[in-house]
C-alpha cells in the first residue's frame, strides 16, 4: 500500500460517499493533424463546468517516461505501488475473461501456434485462427486429465487462451515456453525456483498431451505456447486500509476481477457505462461509501488511433457523468489509469489528468484538459498518492502527528 | 541505476538516435541588477524556436535545496542515483586531469601546505604557489619509492595535486590528513575499515617521505595534506541497462572520465564545443545511437559571477546548437547538471531547465528559460528519471505490465 506507515492512525471512517470514475486511457497529447489533444478538442460541457469548482491535477502512474499496462495503472490509482504489486499476465488475462481463479491456482496465457514437421515454430499466433475455432480447440484441451490437479482452458479471442491449473502445492515460478521468435522450437518450461519443480512437471505433461491432441485434430494449429505463469497475489485489503466500505461497478471482467482482488464488493451491472450508472443509482444508498466505476471506450478509440472517435467517446462520457453529479456524492473523482493518445495509438507515458470535486476543492479553470490539469491545484503527483488526496477531500483523514 | 527493477524488461533496442547535450550550470535565477535570469535576458533565437516544438521541464539533480557538484549532477542525468553512486573527490579530481586510474587504485586529492617549525599548519594552501612550482614539486614527489606499490603524483593547479597509488590489496577507507583548519598539526591517516590497514601504512610512508623531501627543497611549501581517498566504483553499464550504444564527446577530461566509467565509448575531439560538434558530425553515422556532448563555458561564467558573460555563453551555445539540429537526431535533449546563477557565483540548488525535442514532444512555449520550463509538459522531475523520458521520446520503451 501507500508508503506511509501511519495510514491506519490517520484514516477516519465517516459516512461521506466517494465516487471514483476511472476513464481508461483518459490522457492524450496534441495530435499534429489537429494541433490539440482529444480533451482539448472535445466539447465537454459538463466536465468543463465541473472544473470551475474542482481541483485539477496530473498523476504519474509509475515513473516519468514509463508506459503502464491497465493493471499497474489501476493498482496505482487504488494506492498500491504498481511495481511492488505487479500482477502476472496469466492472472490478468484470466480475470479479463472472468475465469475461475482462486488463491493457489496457477494461470498462464496461451497461444495456439503452428509447428513445422521438425517441431519448429512456423507461426507463433496461428494467424488465421478465428475465435470459434479457438473455442473448439479449447474444448478439446479441456479433455486433458493430469493426476492430482484440475486443468481448465478458457478461450479468449483469436489464437489466445488462458490455462488455469488448480491443485495443492502449485507455484508460478515457471519459465515461458514461448521463445517470442519463429523458426525455433518452443522452449521447455523450467523451474525458476526450486519449489516450482512439480508445477513444471504438470506444465510439461500438459504441453505434451496438448500437442498430441492438436496434431491429430484437423486444423492448422498444432501446438501451444505458454507465457506469464502467475498466481493471485495476496494484496492488502482496500476497505480495511482506508476505513472504507468499497464497491466496484465495471462492465469489463478484468476491472471487476482486479477490484475483487483488493476486497471491493463487486456490484453487477449491464455491460455499458450507462448500465454502470444505473447500478450506481440503484445501490447508492446501500451502505457503501466508496464506488469505483470504469469507463472503457476512450481507451479503445485511442488504441485504434482514431482521434475523432476518442473525442466523441470523451464527449459521451462528459454527457453521461451528469447523472453521477446529480446523485451528489460528497467527493467525485475523475481520473485515468494511463494516457492513450490517438497519435501513438497505444498506451503512453504521459501524465494523466485528474479532477476532484468536493466541498474542499478549489476551482481554478473552466476547461478540463491536460494543460489546465498541469496548472491545477493538485499539482502533478504519483498516482499511488491519489487516494490520500481523495480521502482528504472526503474529510476522512485526521491530523498526522502531534 | 534507476529504481525500477523492470527496466530490462521494457527497454527496446532501436536504431533511433539520441543526442543529449549537457550545458554545465545551465540554470540560473533572476539577478537583482537585471531583474531576469541569464536565460531570460539572453537572445536565444535557436533555443526559443526549438521550444515551440519541444517538451520543456525542470530537473531536480539530488533533492530540493541540495546543490550538487558536477559529479552527482551528471550521474543523475545518466540515471544513476547521485547519492548511491557518489564518486570520491580523489577519483573525480584525477579524472579531471586525465590521470591514469584503474580499478583497484586509490586516489587522493592533495594540497601543498606550509608547516611551522613545530609541524603545525601555517597555510593550508601554500597560497602563493603557482602552477609551475606545483609541477616542479610533483616531479620531486614522483621520485618517492614505496615497496610493493607504484606512486604517481599529478599536478592540478596552484597548490593542488592528485596522488594515485597502484598495487594489490589497496582500499580507500583512509581518513583525511587535512584538518581543514590552520594552527594545528596535519592529522595522521587512520584506517576507516580493517581492510585499509596496509593502505594506511603506505599513505603514512608517503607523507613521511614527501615531508622529508619538501623540507629539504628550497620553496616555502614544506608539507602536504591529503583528502578524499577513493577508488573507482563499479558502476552498472549505461549501454547495457538502456539497450543503447552510447558515445561521449567532451572537451574536459572529467566528463570523458565519467562517461568512460559508465561504459560509454569516448570519442576524441578538439578542446572546444565547436570541436565536439565536429566530432559528432564525423561520427554521427558510426553506429552509436546515443551521444552525450558537454558544454562548459556557461558554468565557468556563472562561477565567475559574471552575468553578461554567462548570457553571452548561453547565446553562443544557442547559436552553435543549430549544427546539431541540422543533423536531425530523432531525439535532442538539452539539459544541465546543475544551476550556476551568476548572482550566487557558484553552483546552486535551483532546478535545471530541460528540453526534449522528438516526434512525441509537445511544444507549449516560444521561449526557453526557467519560467517556461516550470510550466512545461514534462513538469518537474528527479534528474535521475530524465533518461526514462528520453528513452520514451525515442520510442525505446515498451509497456510495463499487462
Amino acid at each position: 500500500m501507500i508508503d506511509f506507515p501511519y495510514l491506519s492512525d490517520v484514516v477516519r471512517p465517516t459516512s461521506s460517499r466517494i465516487v471514483m470514475v476511472v476513464v481508461d486511457g483518459l490522457g492524450g497529447m496534441p495530435h499534429p493533424e489537429y494541433g490539440k489533444s482529444e480533451l482539448e478538442f472535445a466539447d465537454l460541457q459538463t466536465l468543463d463546468a465541473l472544473s470551475a469548482s474542482s481541483s485539477l491535477g496530473l498523476t504519474t502512474p509509475v515513473l516519468p517516461g514509463i508506459t503502464p499496462g491497465s493493471g499497474p495503472g489501476h493498482m496505482a490509482l487504488f494506492g498500491y505501488n504498481p511495481v511492488k504489486y505487479l500482477l502476472g499476465r496469466g492472472i490478468l488475462e484470466g480475470m479479463g475473461i472472468g475465469a475461475d481463479i482462486c488463491q493457489g491456482d496457477v494461470a498462464a496465457r496461451g497461444n495456439f501456434c503452428v509447428l513445422g514437421e521438425q517441431g519448429n515454430i512456423l507461426d507463433r499466433r496461428a494467424g488465421r485462427l478465428d475465435t470459434e475455432t479457438c473455442k473448439a480447440l479449447c474444448a478439446e484441451l479441456n479433455e486433458i486429465k493430469i493426476d492430482g490437479v484440475d486443468i481448465k482452458v478458457y478461450p479468449v479471442m483469436d489464437y489466445r487462451f488462458v490455462l488455469v491449473i488448480k491443485g495443492q502445492g502449485l507455484y508460478p515460478n515457471v519459465s515461458e515456453t514461448d521463445p517470442q521468435i519463429e523458426g525455433v522450437h518452443p522452449l521447455v518450461a523450467q523451474p525458476l525456483s526450486s519449489d516450482a519443480q512439480s508445477t513444471v512437471g504438470i506444465v510439461k505433461e500438459f504441453v505434451c498431451k496438448a500437442t498430441e491432441l492438436l496434431s491429430s485434430s484437423e486444423g492448422e494449429a498444432n501446438g501451444i505456447l505458454l507465457r506469464g505463469f502467475s498466481s493471485l497475489p495476496t494484496l492488502p485489503d482496500f476497505g480495511r486500509q482506508y476505513a472504507l466500505n468499497p464497491a466496484a461497478i465495471a462492465a469489463y471482467p478484468m476491472y471487476k476481477g482486479l477490484a475483487g482482488l483488493i476486497g471491493m464488493d463487486v456490484i453487477q451491472s449491464e455491460q455499458t457505462f450507462e448500465g454502470e450508472i444505473d447500478a450506481l443509482e440503484a445501490n447508492f444508498d446501500d451502505g457503501h461509501n466508496f464506488f469505483f466505476l470504469h469507463y472503457k471506450p476512450a481507451d479503445s478509440a485511442g488504441e485504434d488511433g482514431d482521434f475523432i472517435a476518442k473525442v466523441r467517446q470523451l464527449e459521451n462520457f462528459s454527457h453521461q457523468i451528469n447523472r453521477v453529479i446529480e446523485m451528489e456524492p460528497d467527493v467525485l473523482v475523475i481520473c485515468g489509469d494511463h494516457s492513450t493518445p490517438s497519435f501513438t495509438a497505444s498506451h503512453s507515458w504521459h501524465p494523466v489528468p485528474v479532477l476532484i470535486k468536493s466541498t474542499y476543492s478549489e476551482g481554478t479553470g473552466t476547461v478540463f484538459n491536460e494543460k489546465t490539469c498541469r496548472e491545477g491545484a493538485l499539482g502533478t503527483m504519483q498516482a499511488e498518492h491519489l487516494m490520500l488526496q481523495v480521502l482528504a477531500h472526503a474529510n476522512k483523514l485526521k491530523k498526522f502527528g502531534p
